[in-house]
């Protein structure tokens, strides 16, 4: 029989009515005559109270035991769901991750997955098992302790299952019922896709989308997993959510997908700094050791051998930056007049895999912004997407402008 | 080095406060040169808080799956107690039951321990470790599912892993600072003993006493497994508690060691009853196929082939005994006038290894409920004990009066 990959996540299973709700849905898909695949979360809130715990008990906790206690709230959504099916006369069963066993590397807290050997379940599934439910964001060592995949790691778990069973599908259930051209908190207008391609999500995601976890996206783009995102909190049909899936199934779609924000961001200008070949890994060498996530890069030209550079990073790391900038300094890495940061300014982006064949799409975008009078700071581009630095002040009319700029309400 | 096993209940680790305290207990035992190995219940209130999820999810629920979820709690206990043994240099890490593995029967809920390899810990103890933390109450049945032991089940884990690793002795620490000659909440008088036999203990335990589980004091005399009954929050000597071992370690002991008590019994009786060879199967055959569990038999001498047989179960069975002996009426196994059944009985007993070269036990006994005025309605004796059904209303008194009688209050 095909087999469906269905994940539901925290709010999705945060108490025995919606985890009743969730089962029911996955009865309809055993219905129509799927073999399916369940990855629960836990319930919502379980995982930051163990989070909690463990930091409280130890806060340079041993990982492998941070992963011990914060895999069990799976545990438990995995047997209430298990259980729950069985009322309803689907036969059904739970797996814990080391019982499958869904094989990861040793990061303990980051994990990632190995190898989900396939004859467990599938020897069920022969049996006369119809859904087999998995708790999600766990799995085994090579050393046989459990180990986690990071938070999010569901969507990840649920993706590397589709992919190993082979899987028709991968439904993400959530609380939100697909992916939108923008935020409909900021924007009204904000229309939700029938179909992303897989490099547009991944940008969106990457760029503050919050939607889908980045790596789930990743894996299902290797692996072409057709991943789909929808609530479980409304009635459905075979056409509702989000498909995300590869370009070429999408026969029209907009230059631009939807337009992203990340709130948090810092810009840090290094003014005057001594410029040699190298100056660049010197910065930024130190910066990625002391775990600063370094993300837009822009150097001024060099003028009579010193130069400015400006870069952005998570607001909360700004105090790090400022550190392995001074230490730098004092070692006589590198040499620099001053160290100036701006920690209100957030990060706007355009994504849509249509950029690749349209010309203008930056320009049109410089334009919206400076219509209204929005000053870019700073920008950076790839192939698919665009980004600008502004003042934070700005981001909910800068997003409401791209979003009226690109005509984002309107399908193609 | 020798080996020490350490049992912490449910509210010996309710809060991580409390982990701390019973973590700092572990590291005396430790500093003394102790390896040890410490076994966990959930925090208390987790386990009935998963299995209320379970009852409600699924009221005639898969035991697997009930096994699956129910054994989360101490999972999460396991590994905050490592945590913790970290946080103060005591090298430490967790182990689930799979791990070990514990492994059990298939009888789920219910399974019974049938071997705890030492291998894998033991190579830890070799590399340095001086705890392994190890989630009570469960192990992995030979499908490589979940399983637990029922109830209580940590001491028996407890006392399984004192026997496997050859254990110097098994301290269980609860709310009670040892066993006592009775309920100091019914008699002021109650005697907290140094020691107890083995048998003794045995009894207390199925006759009421909440101290330890059954099967946990009869894996101990099994294998001859020093247990010590002592409180998590009292400072410890080395004398602290109560000491359940052999009787040949007790140099002298009272004729009685204590008295029980058990409140909520039935007394039923069949008037009447068609008397022949068989009857008693005829009868009790099908009060334990309904699940009734019957306690004290009496059978009146026969009268012209016709008499009255009385027995004793649990008061929320009398339901179910009621019914499985309308049945046996119906399908003509046997023939009675009528069943009576009196609920407001209570049992109160004796136990004391010294009763078996003491004549006179059960005259005294007698003597002493008499002289205040309490009826007894059906008597049972073995070996070490004597129990008696008397009216509930009675219960205390009878307590009261059979501790002065056998002067309880005074050390051997």
């Amino acid at each position: 029989m095909p087999v469906l990959v269905m994940k539901f996540g925290g709010t999705s299973v945060a108490t025995l009515d919606r985890i009743k709700r969730a089962a029911k849905r996955v009865g309809v898909e055993v219905a129509k005559g799927y073999d399916v695949i369940v990855i629960v979360s836990a319930m919502s809130g379980k995982t930051n109270e163990l989070v909690g715990w463990v930091n409280e008990t130890s806060p340079l906790f041993d990982a492998r035991e941070y992963d011990a206690v914060v895999s069990s709230g799976e545990n438990v959504t995995a047997g209430l769901m298990s259980l729950t099916l069985q009322e309803m006369d689907v036969p059904a069963r739970s797996w814990q991750g080391w019982q499958v066993p869904l094989k990861t590397t040793s990061a303990h807290a980051s994990a990632r997955i190995e190898e989900i050997p396939t004859d467990n379940i599938n020897a069920k599934f022969a049996e006369g098992m119809r859904v087999a439910v998995v708790a999600g964001f766990q799995g085994i060592s090579p050393e046989g302790r459990i180990t986690t995949l990071g938070r999010g790691g569901s969507d990840t778990t649920a993706v590397a299952f589709a992919a190993a069973f082979g899987a028709e599908r991968c439904d993400i259930y959530t609380d939100v019922d697909g992916v939108y051209t923008t935020d409909p908190r900021i924007s009204s207008k904000a229309r939700k896709l029938d179909k992303i391609a897989f490099e547009e999500m991944l940008e969106l995601a990457s760029l503050g989308a919050k939607v889908l976890q980045t790596r789930s996206v990743e894996l299902a783009m290797r692996y072409k997993v057709k991943l789909r995102v929808l609530s479980s909190f409304e009635e459905q049909s075979d056409e509702a959510g989000t498909l995300v899936c590869d370009e070429e199934e999408i026969m029209e779609s907009n230059v631009v997908a939807g337009v992203a924000y990340s709130r948090d961001e810092a810009k840090m200008t290094l003014l005057s700094v001594a410029d040699r070949p190298g100056i660049a890994a010197a910065i930024f060498g130190p910066l990625s050791e002391a775990g600063v996530n370094v993300d837009m890069i822009v150097q001024n030209i060099s003028e009579e051998g010193r130069t400015d550079m400006t870069f952005s990073c998570p607001v909360d790391q700004v105090k790090r930056a400022e550190k392995a900038m001074e230490d730098a300094q004092t070692s006589g890495e590198i040499n620099y007049q001053q160290l100036v940061a701006d920690t209100d300014v957030a990060k706007v982006s355009v994504v849509g895999i249509g950029m690749r064949s349209h010309a203008g799409v930056a320009a049109k975008m410089f334009d919206a912004l400076s219509s209204e009078g929005i000053n870019i700071k700073v920008i950076t581009t790839s192939e698919i997407k665009i980004s600008v630095l502004i003042d934070r002040k700005y981001m909910e009319l800068a997003v409401q402008a791209l979003h009226d700029a690109f005509e984002l309400e309107k399908a193609a």
